[in-house]
Parts: C-alpha cells; sequence; structure tokens
C-alpha cells in the first residue's frame, strides 16, 4: 500500500527535478487534472516534469522507498484514465513532456530512438525528414506522446497495414519501480535471447514501470494512396469486401473503416462534411490502397459491384478529395456531441464476426433500452468497432448516461460470447480496471498480480490502473 | 531443484498417456535424444507422448510435485539443444508430437488455430486450402512443428515481409508448470486488456510454461514474385540496394539474402547448383518482390545498376528458374560439410551495420586464426547473418572444432560493440545459455531470474536451458 507523502518527501522529490519543474500551486495543475472526456478529476500534491532518465530513475527510488504512488503521464490524451490522478489528492504525477529528444535516427536500419515525451506528431515529421514513414496514425497525433502510445498500445487508422504500437516497437528503456533503467534500446529485427520484457512493459499504462524512450521502427514512405467511400448492404457485405480487398491487390489495404449510415448523417448534419455519394445505404466502408498497382481500387469495386456487395462508390481523384474523403471518418467522433448522451465501447471480435456482434449487439441494447440510435464505426479490418450508443431523442442526458455501467453489461456479454475484447485500442486505465476478474480467468488474474507483484513490490506506480486494487 | 525420478514417479507419468504412448526402452528413443547437428545425446528414463492439453496438465501437475525435470520437445529441429535431455539419465522428454489437429480454420479472420504438435508444412497446407498464406518458411518446415517454432521464435526466409513466429501468433494456450491451464487462444487483432503474458511464452524454449496451441495469422495467397541473383561490390552496397527496393517498390520486398561469393561457390562444387551468372563478384543477394507492379524488378535493377550498387543480376523467367535461384541459399549450409569444420554464429547486428560488422569480424577472427574462410550469408534485411567460419584448409577438423568457444568470444565481442545479438534466431538453449550473464545487463538477468522463478518456482520446465542453472 502506498501512504500519503509527507512534506519532506514531496521536497525530496521536487528537488529531484528542481523547483522550477515541480508543480505544487493548485492553480497550475489543471491541465494535468482533467482529460478529454471530462470523466475524472484528479487532485495532486505534485507534478514532477524530470528532464532526463536519470531524473525519472531517481524520482522512482524515492517514491518507492517512502510508498509513494506515481501516476506517469504523456500527452494526456488516454481515454480511460488511467493517466489522471486520483481524487484523494495522494498520488504524484510524473509528467514525460519534457523529454522529448529524438535520440538517433538510423534512415538504412529503418529506425528511430525517441524519448517517451516525444509528440507523436513529431516523430512522423522526424521520420519524414529522413524519407521514411512512421505509421502510427491517431486522432490525437497532435498532441499524445511516445510514451503513452506505448504504455497503451495504441492503435489507430494504420494497424491492418502497419501494427499497433507494439508492433512497432522493437526496444525499450524502462526505468523500475525501484529506480533501476532496464536498457533494452536495441534496434534489431531479431533477437532471440531470452525472455521478452519489452511486451510486458508495452500495455501496461505505466503499472510495471515508466517507459522512457523506445526504438521504433520506419518504413518505406508510401508513393501511392488510392481511396474511396464506399456504399453496402450489410456488415456481411464490407467483410466479404474486405476479403476480396486483400487477395485482389496482394495484401495492399491500409485501412478499411467501418462507417454506419447514422455515424456519416451525423457528420453532414453537424459538421458540414460534404454528402460524398447521392445514393444512400445502410453502411459505408472507408477503404484505402497503399501503393497498389494503379487503377487497383477501380478493379476492386467493379468486381465487388459484380457479385453484389457494393451499391455505390467514389474513388478520390486528388489529395483534397482523399482528404474530404476521411473527413467523413474522422469528423464522427466529434459530430455525436450535438445528439446528446453517448454510451461508448471500445470493443473488437474476429473480423468474421462483426456482423453477429452488430445484430445480437443491436438487439440486445435495444431490447434494454428501446429508441436508442447506434452510431457504429471503426477499424473493420481489425474487428475493432467504437459501438457508440446514442440517446433516445427526448431523453435526458443525466439519465440516460445512468445507464452506462449497465448498458456496457449487455454489450460486453455479446462480446463474450464472440471471443471478443472490450478493450480493443484504449486500455483499461480506471474506467475498465473493475472489468478485469469478469473477463479474465482465474489462472490469468493471477498470473497478472503476480506480475505485478514481482515488478512493483510496492504497489507505487499507478495503483489501481489496469488491476484493481 | 530437480529430483531424479522414482520408478513410482515414472509410472504415475507413463499412466497418464498410458504404456502405449509412454516410451521406457532406450533402443526405442533414439530419435528424441539426437539433434541434427550432432552436438548433444541425451539419456532419458521417459518420453510422454501426450494426445491433449489436459494430459499435459496431468503430467506438469505430478513433475512439478514430485520435482521431476521435463524437457519439451516438438519436431527435434532446434539448433541450440534446447530440446534434448541431459547426459544424466534424469529428465523426462514431453514430445507434442501426437498434438497434431489443427482445431479451426478463419478465412475471413485469417486465422488458424492449430496444435502444438503440428508440422509447420502441414499448418502451410492447411492454409492454403482456405485460400491463405502461412509464411513462416524455414528449412525444416517439413518435420519442425509450430510449438517449437512459437518456443525459439523462429524466423525464416519472409521474416522481411511477415515478421518471425512471434509477430504470426495472435494467441496461445499454455500449460503452467503447475498443471494449470491458460487459455488465451484469442484470434484477436486487438486486445489491450491487460499484460501481455502471450510474449512471454514466446521465445522462453519451454521453460515458463508448455505451448500446446495457438492462433496464427493467416495471409492473402501472393500472386506473383520476382526473383532475382544480383552480383554486387560490397556489403554497404547490398545495404543501399535494399534501401532503394524498399522505397522503389512500395514495401514489397519479401526476401533479401545475402550470400557470399565462397558460399554461393561451395553450393556449385559439392550441391551441383548451376552457376546463376557468368560473371562473378565478391557478394551476391537473392532478391524477392511479392505481388509488385509488373517489371520492377527490371526497374529496381536498372536504377542500381546506375548508381554503380549492381554489377550483373539474373531475373528469373519461370517459376522453375526462381527454384534454381533459390536452391543457391538453400543449399549453403550442406554444402558446408565437405568442406571441413565450420563454427557458427547465427548473429544479427541493426542492418546499417552490417558492412561494419562484416569487416571487423572478419579482421578480428582472420587476427585469431589465419588462413580460415567466411562462408557469411543470411537475412540482410533483417541484419541476421549466419557468420560460419571454415577450417583452415588442411587443418585438423577436431583441432579447429576445438577452438569453438574462443572463436565465439572473438566474433561475439564484435556484436555486442555494435549494439548486435549472438543469437538472431536460433535461441540460447543448452548452447548459449553460458552466455546470458555476458550479454545481459544484471538488470535484466534478475528480471529473467524473477520471472522464472515466478512461473516455475521448482525448476521443473526445461532447466538449465535460456538461463544458467
Amino acid at each position: 500500500m502506498t501512504h500519503r507523502p509527507s512534506s519532506a518527501t514531496l521536497d525530496r522529490l521536487a528537488a529531484v527535478v528542481g523547483s522550477k519543474y515541480a508543480i505544487r500551486e493548485p492553480a497550475a495543475m489543471d491541465g494535468y487534472m482533467r482529460e478529454m472526456r471530462q470523466i475524472w478529476h484528479g487532485r495532486s500534491p505534485l507534478i514532477l516534469r524530470p528532464a532526463s532518465t536519470e531524473e525519472v530513475s531517481r524520482i522512482l527510488a524515492i517514491a518507492n522507498e517512502t510508498g509513494t504512488a506515481i501516476v506517469p503521464q504523456a500527452g494526456n490524451t488516454g481515454l480511460c484514465g488511467g493517466q489522471i490522478p486520483t481524487e484523494d489528492g495522494r498520488e504524484v504525477v510524473l509528467s514525460l513532456e519534457r523529454m522529448t529528444r529524438i535520440r538517433a535516427i538510423d534512415p538504412a536500419n529503418s529506425t528511430i530512438t525517441a524519448e517517451a515525451g516525444c509528440v507523436l506528431q513529431s516523430v512522423q515529421e522526424a521520420a519524414e525528414a529522413a524519407d521514411r514513414l512512421f505509421p502510427l496514425s491517431l486522432a490525437s497525433q497532435g498532441s499524445c506522446r511516445i510514451g503513452g502510445n506505448l504504455s497503451t498500445n495504441a492503435g489507430g487508422l494504420n494497424v491492418i497495414a502497419y501494427g499497433n504500437a507494439r508492433d512497432l516497437c522493437l526496444g525499450l528503456e524502462v526505468v523500475l519501480a525501484d529506480g533501476r533503467v532496464w536498457d533494452g534500446l536495441k534496434g534489431l529485427r531479431k533477437d532471440n535471447t531470452g525472455y521478452d520484457l519489452k511486451n510486458l512493459f508495452i500495455g501496461a499504462e505505466g503499472t510495471l514501470g515508466v517507459i522512457t524512450a523506445a526504438v521504433l521502427k520506419l518504413f518505406p514512405k508510401p508513393k501511392s494512396w488510392e481511396t474511396a467511400v464506399i456504399a453496402l448492404p450489410s456488415p456481411q457485405a464490407a467483410i466479404d469486401l474486405l476479403g476480396l480487398a486483400q487477395a485482389m491487390s496482394g495484401n495492399r489495404v491500409s485501412a478499411f473503416e467501418l462507417i454506419a449510415a447514422l455515424a456519416l448523417e451525423i457528420t453532414i448534419r453537424h459538421k458540414g462534411v460534404r454528402r460524398p455519394l447521392a445514393s444512400s445505404a445502410p453502411w459505408y466502408v472507408l477503404a484505402e490502397l497503399v501503393d497498389a498497382v494503379p487503377g487497383a481500387m477501380a478493379a476492386l469495386l467493379e468486381a465487388a459491384m459484380e457479385k453484389g456487395l457494393v451499391s455505390d462508390a467514389v474513388i478520390a481523384q486528388s489529395a483534397a478529395q482523399r482528404a474530404e474523403l476521411w473527413a467523413a471518418r474522422e469528423m464522427i467522433s466529434e459530430a455525436q456531441k450535438p445528439e446528446g448522451g453517448s454510451i461508448k465501447h471500445d470493443i473488437s471480435v474476429p473480423v468474421s464476426r462483426v456482423p453477429q456482434f452488430l445484430k445480437e449487439a443491436d438487439d440486445a441494447v435495444s431490447r434494454f433500452m428501446p429508441g436508442v440510435r447506434f452510431i457504429s464505426f471503426g477499424h473493420l479490418g481489425d474487428g475493432n468497432i467504437h459501438y457508440n450508443v446514442a440517446q433516445p431523442p427526448g431523453m435526458d442526458k443525466a439519465k440516460f448516461l445512468d445507464s452506462w455501467h449497465q448498458m456496457n453489461d449487455v454489450v460486453f456479454a455479446v462480446v463474450a460470447k464472440l471471443g471478443g475484447s472490450i478493450s480493443a485500442e484504449h486500455g483499461i486505465g480506471r474506467l475498465k480496471a473493475h472489468r478485469m476478474p469478469e473477463i479474465k480467468s482465474p489462472v490469468e488474474l493471477s498470473l497478472m498480480r503476480q506480475l505485478k507483484t514481482m515488478f512493483d513490490p510496492r504497489g507505487i506506480l499507478n495503483p489501481g490502473r489496469v488491476l484493481p486494487e
């Protein structure tokens, strides 16, 4: 168990970074205490902004010695509250935002070594400057940071072609709970010497160690894209189209985003997105092929129409039109707000089971609360659907949101039945930690608890996140 | 510590599988006691051949209770001795070879669920029958088995395009040391719920648990390849050619194998391989593009010749010629035998450092033993070189092989200097376990030992492999 830090402990911790980088005035803390969805609002006695791995090491050594809870925070864009301190004001925030150095870039090895505080977009730009692509791409890329991306194993738009944050990482530097530093910053494509420590820290949300730097994979810069918005009669048609697209293009599908009709409608209604197709359909897909044979998208769509999979489609004819088609996808999250309350689920199932999931979840949720509307969209190529349930029109928003956990229960029961995940890409954080005993077998839960105890025996690292206390 | 099993313990263990599948006669054991390179020849009181996960579970529960050492064995093709029992005759062998069921195949999800005893080639064939590709491909694919491939994180020929065994695995079923079964057989592309147990077992060589089944990724079947053997002046030219190939082809390089002139010569001399090019050069690359724009290889070679990277090349004009070009690569291992003793190193360095590695290692080894010859070849695209040192002509073979460990010392010093790995794809097993304290930091070694103790507190699982006892 951790203790409320004494003022002597706070002084020792602050001295590591110097008073300029130790925030103790509540008024200066606000940006670190809230997150995007405004679900959590924490309190903290101290925010530490170290500049180096060595400072992080000294901070954790003191925290471990004194039993002080540490909440690592990178870009503060997480959607599950893992980066926000609790309301009791006893957790110290460790912000990685000053560790923004690109330590190395090796174009011939296609790697970049970035500190945890590097903003994702700055890594993309450094790669670009070296004529390479860093493919991790998500809505918050202008503010999220690599340490957070790795700690939550971020996904995003290009997973189908390039993998998630885990797949894009070759090596890590991690400060352990007691302040020791594990230097695993290897830039090797192959290394079969011993246990895979790296993947334990990735996705652990700072509960097993604090990631301070990473070696990331780069790729050749794509030379061409073909982008289309495609109207389809059903999710099954979308699955069939995906199989056809993969086969016909030689595995060149770089995005395959499902968009329910209502999701598109609200971007038109509230965000001024131009209707991409004259006809309407119950489902749409935004598909992209990268570096495919020129004309591959048109050939695909022709074959798909012959098979009755596709009712209408538009292929972007310019970079500007490509950006416009993408807007229909990117605006969905924002466009939900004027529609009232939205209860969100970041789920995945096997790709083949998405149609069954959508049918059974829609049915079960409609039984639970008649009149709701489904704003389903997401990364169909990964089996990852952002399954958002919008309130019935006219219902009181607060009353609707009161059913958040019960609604989750209804949806997660379908996810469990289909062998899926209740957190495909957003993580567990504080939002879902209480669900772990429901979704994990006793064997898995006991292994996870043993790992937590092994790596963090005093329980100082982001306590209560991932595993409930 | 483990104990020599009593005859009562052996009887209990044998009863789990039934006498038909419990081998106790030394004469019937020979195939399980030797490996390809004939370095180890073990002895065992009992070979168990279970048919199910449940039998494996009962075996480990008894072994854990009685402190009996268990050596898991799949296809017995490992090159580091991890699968061979020690010579003292106290380790029981657990062969997975009867667990050969393909439990499920889901083409729309691009997954196959295979038991650990499935021969790699049978998984490739099951994927092919479902119009999919399982891309793991290595010389021993006709006899190696999936459980061994995963336990050693096998690499092979297609890593540059599809990743290694770790990258190809979505889920695992593992029997823990005490007999509990962890069911992690999920077929999900994205699942961010908790710690990544899967990657701990992959590459752990059976020392943390026994893998009994896996969900593996499938891919669309390629429609076309372009294959070339290319003559180059230097390894640096090969690195530059790789960068050019990735950029020009849109990341379509599916093989990029470096072959030293002497490696090619011995396949011609001893294996009847036809000389692929009329001219000769100090280095060759076997390069393959998959599903690229037709003519991409010719365009690449033309651009590379203009830049002076390439002196000569031949592009396969037929499937038969493609197979013939591949023979030049595939015969190298066998062709070394008539040349006398060979001291082998399966190393990796960052791709950009391969030229420096080859120069410095050649220099250091030549100083250590003048007159040796270098048969260097391997997966340049992964920075993975099979750096084999052939004995000086005329030297006594046994005397040469006596310098195995000292020669390793010389080579591994260069590997360490360049941030490389002393086992890129073959693993640690018994061959290199004693090297772990040299190559791992005290922090990493202590974490590995803690993990071993956590997962296998009685030390019954493949003791002395990976971590020295």
